[in-house]
């Protein structure tokens, strides 16, 4: 696209959903925040700020919204945009809806930063927004010390049809649908250890929208119990989320775990982040790792950006389900199983 | 609130609407971007981020968005929150709709900043869009270097009645419901010149949000042919944005503009944003300021942060309709009128 070679991940401190506040920091933070009581036609309620709320305008027509920004994790400024919006929609697909409209939140150092990175960022969310059937509609944007990009998504779904995490039942099949590993692998890009040729299985996966439900038939939507997308929290915290608000708990083979060929040797050689610290105390106290050495608690307490979905299917349907989703999600696997509530919300064996 | 006290326009380098990357190489930016078509359920579209957007859902129901963020304008936490909340919450207002759900948009030093200040933010903003009747759904936090806030809103409009910059008629009347000089007013927070109790005036007029249908029989709701909000662009760039949108231009008696006490005393002593500069580059082949000495000059080129409403009536409503909104908006005034498109946009008198 351009002469000059900007490596974005050297213009920022922390990239990516390793950047989002600690859950534990901001959930202390949010109580301390009198809020009204919610509408009853909020059927879903963010205000945790951890996911997507639904609210209801009729009994066919629901809105999904979401919204996230960061800053880059990436070093092409087209492929931030991709991951960044592929990230903020991911919110709308996980609630089982569709895309409908998006805004972007851009921040930028006016005085120092070429116009051409802003016009690749944008251009590489308009492509990702147009794939997902959605509108890119407006936004706003500041002069800001380092770049920061993002989108704020509005999405429909009937409101009998949403998925939630709140919906696992015990006997479910778990799958996931990406390859865990998008932290690790974005720190060797931050430390310069590695370029983004090295990793573009996890570029890949980050921009790859999780439009699962577009590959589903009817009968496979219905199956789907519940549904989380894996972002800042890593595998650990967010499945915690859905067990605990599914009151369930989740028996995972943690070697099904799918990974990238590199996120191993990525995760050895320490390319961590803070997040995997964060991740693990939010978690400590409500998941079993006891059955885990320390390479495989790095990988599920990984931050990711733009990860998979975690789906709580019918067993009936889990091993066509798989099949299905592999059609566009390769690493898509069954990684568990839902059980009556014990003790831990998560039990990695 | 808290015995510590912080002044958060001394944690900032440019605050409000001031720190909005200018319109011009906003749009140079934008137009190098290669957007698919809009659908066309997309009545109005927002994508050079200067406004709203509409969406038509069906005959009775359309969406209305918008987004706005910035950085501290005041130093009082809970204050910022309203302010940013009633601004964020203006664009639905002047689309003629009601907000119905706002997500944040937050980013602030979590190492360095007491969390206090936050969850007063966080408190100003919800009780903002409690009094507007809306929902807040959730939102996205990033650790940063500086404070920022703002919110993604979505509100409905039913898409027959839906106000845009684009109507203004021949002959109408032109009604500012706020007055003039938030940018020059908080300049003197921002050099420590005066101090929030200095300009209460203006910051009242900020943190008031831009309610102005509900004062509004349905006859007067449909006598106003045009709207916009007055924010960082100035009077003179969302004036002349109206105008050429209507294909009028706008006489403006510019000694009727409203404006606070003190906002003549702050320009005559340079309390100047860069903005005041941009906007008028912005606007300056545009329209016609022959008449206006310095002063007047400044002061239609003054950003607003949550600024007023500039809406465009039937003439022989106006003054009933700035009757009816002087009970919420004190400062409401009829500051001209439209005429039939002749050289310039705007020409101020």
């Amino acid at each position: 696209m351009s002469s000059e070679k900007i490596a974005l991940t050297q213009t920022v401190q922390k990239g990516g959903c390793a950047a989002k506040v600690a859950a534990s920091e901001l959930r202390r933070i949010l109580q301390q925040v009198k809020f009204p009581a919610a509408h009853p036609a909020l059927l879903v309620d963010g205000r945790l700020f951890d996911d997507a709320a639904i609210y209801k305008i009729n009994d066919e027509i629901a809105l999904v919204q979401t919204l996230d920004f960061f800053t880059p994790i990436v070093d092409t400024p087209k492929l931030f945009g991709e991951i960044a919006a592929a990230n903020a929609l991911s919110d709308v697909y996980a609630m089982g809806g569709k895309p409908l409209t998006a805004m972007g939140i851009l921040a930028f150092p006016l005085a120092t930063m070429a116009e051409h990175v802003i016009v690749d960022v944008l251009q590489g969310a308009s492509d990702k927004i147009a794939e997902a059937g959605a509108n890119f509609v407006g936004g706003h944007s500041i002069d800001d010390d380092t770049l920061k990009f993002g989108l704020s998504v509005t999405g429909f779904v009937n409101p009998g049809q949403a998925w939630t995490n709140a919906g696992a039942n015990a006997g479910d099949h778990l799958i996931l649908t990406k390859a865990l590993g998008t932290g690790t692998m974005t720190a060797t890009l931050k430390s310069q250890h590695f370029q983004e040729d090295d990793i573009m299985e996890a570029l890949h996966s980050m921009a790859t929208i999780n439009n699962a439900i577009d590959c589903m038939t009817q009968d496979l939507q219905a199956a789907v119990h519940a549904a989380t997308d894996i972002t800042g929290f890593g595998f650990s915290g967010h499945s915690m989320q859905l067990a605990n608000a599914s009151q369930v708990t989740l028996r995972i083979q943690t070697e099904k775990l799918p990974r990238f060929t590199k996120t191993f040797f990525c995760l050895e050689n320490s390319f961590l982040t803070k997040a995997h610290r964060t991740n693990s105390e939010y978690t400590a106290a409500n998941i079993d790792v006891s059955n885990l050495n320390n390479l495989y608690r790095l990988l599920i307490h990984d931050p990711q950006t733009s990860g998979g979905l975690l789906l709580s299917v019918s067993s009936e349907v889990s091993h066509s389900m798989v099949q299905v989703l592999r059609t566009r999600f390769k690493s898509a696997e069954i990684v568990g199983e839902v059980l009556p509530r014990q003790d831990k919300a998560v039990v990695f064996e």
